[in-house]
C-alpha cells in the first residue's frame, strides 16, 4: 500500500508519471434507498430500483442500486482519488457487477494501474488502462471497471 | 426494420423469445446543458463537465457530457424499448465513448440482439448480449454498448 496516492505529493500524473502496478485507494461513500429511487426515476425505471415492493418481487428480493447508478458513484470516488492531468477522460470501458449495491451500503474503491501504452499516432499522449474493484462496507466486491483513459504526456 | 419492436405484439419477452438480429427502436432525449452540469456536480465533477468555461480549456474545447451521463441517458431509452421479461437486468457490459455529447444534443439508441446463450448451470435462464447504438441527432455515433443481461426461461 506504500505506493497509494502518489499524488498527493506529486501533483497532476502525466503519461510519463504513471506505472503498471500504481495504485490509488478512493474515498467511501453511502448509498440511501433515496438516492437509489431518484436515480432510478431518471435513468432506470425498473421496479426493482424504483421502490423497496418492486424489488421484493425481482430475483433481488429487495430494493437495489441501478448498476449506472454504482458505476456513476465509482466514477466520483475515482475522480477525487486518481489525479491524472487533463482529467480522467475515458475512451472505453469494461465493466462487471458482481453483487447488487442494497440500501445502506457504503462503497469504497480501489484503482490500479494494469497498462501504459504511448499512442503511435499521437505521440502527445498515450492510453492507460485503470482497473477499479468498486467494494461494500463488508469487503464484498460489486463491480469491477477496467477503464481505457486518454492520458497526455508531460509537456516538453 | 419489420423486426423492430415486435414486442409490441408479443408482451414481455423471455429467453425464448429472443433471437440474434432481432431489433429495437428506443425513443430520443435532448440533452440540455443543465443536466449534465447537475450530473456532473454529483458523479462526475471535472471541468469540462461542469461549466462551459472549463469545457473550453480542455481537449473538448466546450462542455461535454460525462460518459456516465450519456450511459444513463441511453440505459432509460433501452429500458423503455426493449421489454424483456423481469427487466434488463446487465451482468456485465462492453462500452466505448466514440464522440462527446454537447449540450442540445439529441440522443436516440437502436439496440440488436449479438447473442442468445442459454445457462447449463441455470436452466431457469440464460445470457443475451445486446448491442446498442447511441447516436446524436447528426446521426453520428456517442456510444456503442454490448451489454450481457441475465434472461428467464418462459416459466412451463
Amino acid at each position: 500500500m506504500s505506493d497509494a496516492n502518489p499524488s498527493a505529493k506529486t501533483g497532476p500524473l502525466y503519461l510519463d508519471d504513471l506505472h503498471v502496478g500504481q495504485r490509488f485507494v478512493g474515498g467511501s461513500q453511502r448509498v440511501e434507498a433515496d438516492a437509489i429511487k431518484q436515480f432510478a426515476r431518471q435513468f432506470d425505471p425498473q421496479p426493482f430500483h424504483l421502490g423497496e415492493e418492486g424489488g421484493r418481487q425481482s430475483m433481488f428480493g429487495g430494493l437495489v442500486a441501478s448498476g449506472w447508478h454504482t458505476g456513476a458513484i465509482s466514477m466520483r470516488l475515482m475522480v477525487e482519488a486518481v489525479p491524472i492531468a487533463g482529467g480522467l477522460i475515458g475512451a472505453s470501458g469494461e465493466i462487471r457487477w458482481t453483487k447488487p449495491v442494497r440500501p445502506g451500503d457504503t462503497l469504497h474503491v480501489e484503482s490500479e494501474i494494469v497498462e501504459v501504452r504511448p499512442s503511435r499516432s499521437h505521440p502527445e499522449r498515450g492510453l492507460v488502462a485503470v482497473r477499479s474493484e468498486t467494494r461494500n462496507q463488508a469487503g464484498e466486491l460489486v463491480e469491477i471497471l477496467v477503464a481505457h483513459l486518454v492520458v497526455p504526456r508531460r509537456p516538453a
